[in-house]
């Protein structure tokens, strides 16, 4: 099960994080993007060279210590197929170098259209019979408004390819509890109900170490549903975004961790990406800086959470 | 507003229907498919360069009676970033030949990365101070799960540049009742409040011809839901998915119709596509089989609603 994996390298790193790689051209170092635009001027081929750049640097700073990237693939959309091309090739990139990768597409589509991102985005392509890796990453984030039927394919992959998947439960926006927090008849919240289909999907994919392959994305900016979630989905891992610049702190993702400190990752980007800007480094520094960051914040989170133990 | 370009197409080639390009490799014709291998070999390269080739020769086919296509993303993004450009140039050709062109991702996230997705698909993409359109759709899917924040940036890019987006309500999948038919306190069922939404959010998208830039996706699955909804959301047009393979037939999608036969535009993808295998055609008339289903299709629906009138 590919959580396994996940929670091998979190505790073999003490460090339950995972660096957000959501990378926009406004995050770059002014040399990469001139160098970029002097190859290929002013256009998708220039931003897609200059944000894979950058994301290799940031991964060569950040393998030793941080255990998982999430790309967000709107970032890479926003380039174009050249951007698609750059998400592919920093998956590679960054498995290359031992990390986790999650691609966080927040999937959704019916049995059939669901099979095509589940071998996309997790398993192979079938091409005339040579199977064809097309993004190749460890898990995808997907979301569960089509119910059973617009999951169950990537379950398939991931039983087959031992990867997971993260399904949104109660997402880190301001707005999330317009529907999100609404209760049906019989008092349950739509996220909790989401929840719960977690821990239902998840029990074909069981894991060595109590968690599912079927994982839930909880933001950190809501502290109570994450101590609520946690108590209520015993073999569900989250993923947990808001750290940083959405606002969450150490102290409001702790309640995502159970006992021996397992059962979350969580997630920063922007705080990670822009630590160069946010600490008036040198431009050159910038994966210095990011690393820097990176390591402030696994000791905030591990000063709460304690020594993270099988 | 985007919807009234749709609309007016649709009045005037009297045909609410729209061509689903979910193209895989398994419907394509094996001389467009060995062409292609012989060229890029059985690689990301081949089968993406055999699904133009046969999106292109439909799109000829069907352009002078099919007033809009719609494009699955999770069929292109299957043959990596090949495929994804494959999804551009396809949306290229179909407006180069006048087609109104829904990229269908069911696309959803917080606010700043919808706003990526926004210029990925409808907008343009900055890079550098210079504008460069990345897919360049009129219209997107989106699922509304994180509420309005997750949506606004979308009405923003479609106020700005003329587009429009259909926002998944009532999905034709069989489990979609799992969590859509769920009622919640006060009686209203999931569908229907993501339903209320639509006619909300579409509040500040107001149309010539009584639709707003925000549609529902309305599966033709559910001819029930689908008379309910149409009856509480005046101002939103539906695209109705699930006719042909999946299921729905003239008299299912019917109830999706309003007064002068306006309202919806039904989609049919593995009908048309699969047309010449269905109807036993020699391979080299994909294109003229996938016609002559589109415009049975446009006989049948239309022998319901009758003339559609502005």
């Amino acid at each position: 099960m590919a959580f396994d994996r996940l929670i091998e390298k979190i505790v073999w790193m003490q460090n339950p994080t995972a660096a957000g790689l959501d990378t926009l051209l406004d995050y770059l170092p002014e040399f990469i993007r001139e160098k970029a635009f002097a190859r290929y001027g002013k256009t998708l081929d220039g931003a897609a060279a200059a944000v894979l750049e950058f994301n290799k640097g940031l991964i060569d700073a950040l393998c030793g210590t941080v255990p998982a990237v999430k790309l967000q693939c709107a970032c890479y959309e926003l380039y174009g197929w050249q951007g698609m091309r750059a998400l592919r090739d920093t998956v590679a990139y960054a498995k290359a170098k031992g990390m986790f990768v999650i691609v966080d597409g927040k999937r959704n589509d019916i049995g059939s259209s669901m099979r095509a991102y589940a071998a996309a985005y997790l398993g192979e392509t079938d091409v005339g019979g040579q199977a064809a890796p097309a993004f190749g990453a460890d898990a995808l984030t997907a979301n569960g408004y089509l119910g059973t039927d617009g999951i169950a394919p990537l379950l398939d992959v991931c039983a087959r390819q031992d990867k997971g998947i993260f399904v949104l439960a109660k997402t880190s926006n301001p707005s999330s509890d317009e529907l999100q927090n609404q209760s049906f008849e019989g008092g349950e919240t739509l996220y909790e109900t989401m929840g719960r289909f977690c821990e239902k999907w998840g029990a074909s994919l069981p894991g060595r170490h109590g968690y599912s392959g079927v994982g839930a994305v909880v933001g950190g900016t809501w502290p109570e549903q994450l101590a609520e979630l946690r108590r209520m989905l015993p073999h569900t891992f989250f993923l947990v975004p808001g750290y940083g610049a959405q606002g969450a702190g150490a102290d409001d993702v702790a309640p995502a961790f159970g006992r021996n400190g397992l059962g979350a990752v969580v997630n920063a980007s922007r705080s990670i990406l822009r630590a160069w800007q946010n600490r008036g480094a040198p431009p050159e520094d910038y994966a210095k800086a990011a690393a820097a960051e990176a390591v402030r914040m696994r000791d905030e989170i591990i000063a709460k959470v304690g020594t993270i133990r099988l």
